[in-house]
């Protein structure tokens, strides 16, 4: 299991013709509720004031990853970036719970 | 209730004495810890490779969430990046769970 | 209350029909002066020489910010930047009148 | 009259004496609040999760504002960024209430 | 009285009618040349190998200097950045020659 | 299996002992070439004129990755950037080879 | 032999006519792997959730890069970044097996 | 005759000694002012609330403005940046007044 | 006699007719042909893997590189970034076979 | 034969030892000119007004030019930036005189 944090940017053109932009946000929606249901779109959330988010995926690997992002919808019209993550020393959840390494170093 | 992203980048000098630096690192790690059982810190992952960590803050107010900050441990030698969430309107969990604010916008 | 510090940069793209630019900036001034009115848009400043201002928001929660803005009817056309603000140290005002946070520690 | 707009990021070195920087940090909040009391200084606040004010003056031009910036207990630790402020063309206040200009272009 | 620097990156879309480029230019010349005769805009010089141009402004106010730049014919078409300037230390010059504040402190 | 691609600059303050110096790099040299016998640091490359490598790992996670990187010799006087790799669709070689996925879209 | 790492980001714009961007990603391909099997473009990595590949090649000259970069069927669309290689002094592989020089110093 | 645009940023480490740097930044100020009374030194502006100024200089070459800068008692501790200018086109002074050249294009 | 080190970045649009595109580079080459015979344009440079070039240009003044630079066929497509050059102090050819300047302080 | 553009920006803290750094310096200066008269170093040019220097390398290979800058004596207290470069299509030398390749695309 792997965990990445994923920041998406929007940026659909404005002369892209109205129904088109409507459909490809609905099937964008449909999309990312698909994964959030499997449980591999962990989190979701809207930064405030843009038109952004903040995601958090659960995956197999970086490979998966890339075959979620690349098969957006909107794949075209967002700029992404990409953090591995992994357990932090100080999380108070047991390990197991989400990445099944041992406990690494503490301190923020 | 207020959802904050907040990224950490520890920049401790290398020059700071070693025990000091200990001490600091684990009252970090404590003050971390308490946070995160109240259910104010909500998540915290390290960055793979950084000595840097991802949080989400779950808070009153932003005026608490200063408050929190800027009482850490580490307080002195992190550069500290704040982003303010909401809920995403393609978010499958029920609005009240988190935020309490209506469905917004859907789309990524 | 939550106090949020907005720069919004406005970049209208210039072959944007003429007649409906005018109606969206019409449409955004009637909108500020609402939100102004209410209290909620408590500043709102050009700086010198920029299609751009600075504006303060003095709202429930980072969730109604993000409505606000979003409902923008320049929205599309913004680049938006956003700080969460508290109460300041040396502020010689009383506490109660725009934050309600207890003092924090002074010093610029 | 002329407003400006003022971020100040404050960057002590952490080598320095803690008795210096008290006193140092004292001054500054006296020198400060008496400012606030003149009406110079209109507006500060802290952004979160930061040692950053924002701030806003109200003097009588960018000369006065220099001589106020320079002398600030802390001028030689903070980086300083300024934006001439003007009337947006959608405030609701009176023109005459603080800046005298005749109201200008309207849109955010 | 105040002085301003200003930088000015003229970019005029490629696809612009030549006729139309050609009269906002002409405009901009004439209004320029207008406020050079005036005083107020005291100094202009081409950057070499660039379209833009480094100016001193010498108004009596901020606002004044917005409503100068706000209505350049190639206002749409610029990029624009202020520096408020004042009387610097080691200028030889007369204080009440340029702006009348008595003389800081010196050092480049 | 997961590839990362990994950019090390290494930064070490000019008054580090150099004897201890000398022990931190041979030490380093060390780890890395027991990682590129065990076949996890697949490559390691010097960047021309720069105190600086480009590495690629082949690792069973992100976390394991972690695991390495946070106990790099080197690692307090480094500034890491990592990026997640997968196989590339106009890849030659055969997909079992390396990652395991299977081909995905073509094109640079 | 002279070794580059050169990475490529595909920004094709979003009006080019579907059939042309699919011949001219089709040649994209065929033209890799052309070189991929002479041997000159020994690696290509995608980077997960970019539009965009990790190569390295292994050229006779920066001359032969060159008309191979500037030929590239999408070279028109790409932003392109190169860095010079050579071998690292704590590569384990023997120094004829790649770049031919000598062993260069050790560490990170 | 040449014309050159020159800002400098001066950076002085908070721990110099202060007759140390009280003997540099008199010996700044001197030097300062012969260039100015040369003629050299054109102008000398300083940025409003910045250990800055901005400069034009009016020398014989590109050659004896290096001399000048590289000599300055504050060059060590300085951040400098040079744009060679040139008559604007729309300049209302004669030619001959400044730089000598033929008017050039017009435009902002 | 005033040296400048001059990188021109080449930003053609996509949608400019391929014809006039062949006429104005074909000028652009016989334009920098003939200012390279004059002795002018002293040297060029490609950048591997960019549509860019390194010049440096030999001219009496700053104002005759503006001149040159205006002119170039391509100049509305060009980003021009210029260093003045003097001669380096290490430079082991005679002073007066480039810039005359007496030699000044070595050192990288 | 490989040509190679290279920046050098010196920063050499300001407590070394004086003698220290006159050594240092010296060494440079020698090292430089032996590799001038040997036609590897080809041309250095100051930057005015920056303790820079802008060179071109006529090496072997990047193996070479690598071995060259790790060697300098200043490489401790330099940023370094390298281009490599190639025959543009508009150089009127003959191509046998500097790189041996055919001539390439013209145009700037």
């Amino acid at each position: 299991m792997a965990l990445f944090h994923v920041r998406m940017d929007v940026r659909i053109p404005h002369d892209l013709d109205p129904d088109q932009r409507a459909q490809i946000v609905a099937r964008e929606k449909d999309y990312s509720q698909r994964l959030q249901r499997s449980g591999k779109w962990r989190h979701i959330w809207r930064i405030v004031g843009q038109y952004s988010n903040i995601s958090v995926f659960d995956v197999d690997s970086a490979d998966e990853l890339h075959e979620i992002l690349w098969n957006l919808p909107l794949f075209a019209y967002m700029e992404i970036d990409i953090l591995p993550l992994t357990r932090h020393g100080s999380d108070i959840r047991a390990q197991t719970e989400h990445t099944g390494v041992s406990a690494g170093p503490a301190g923020a």
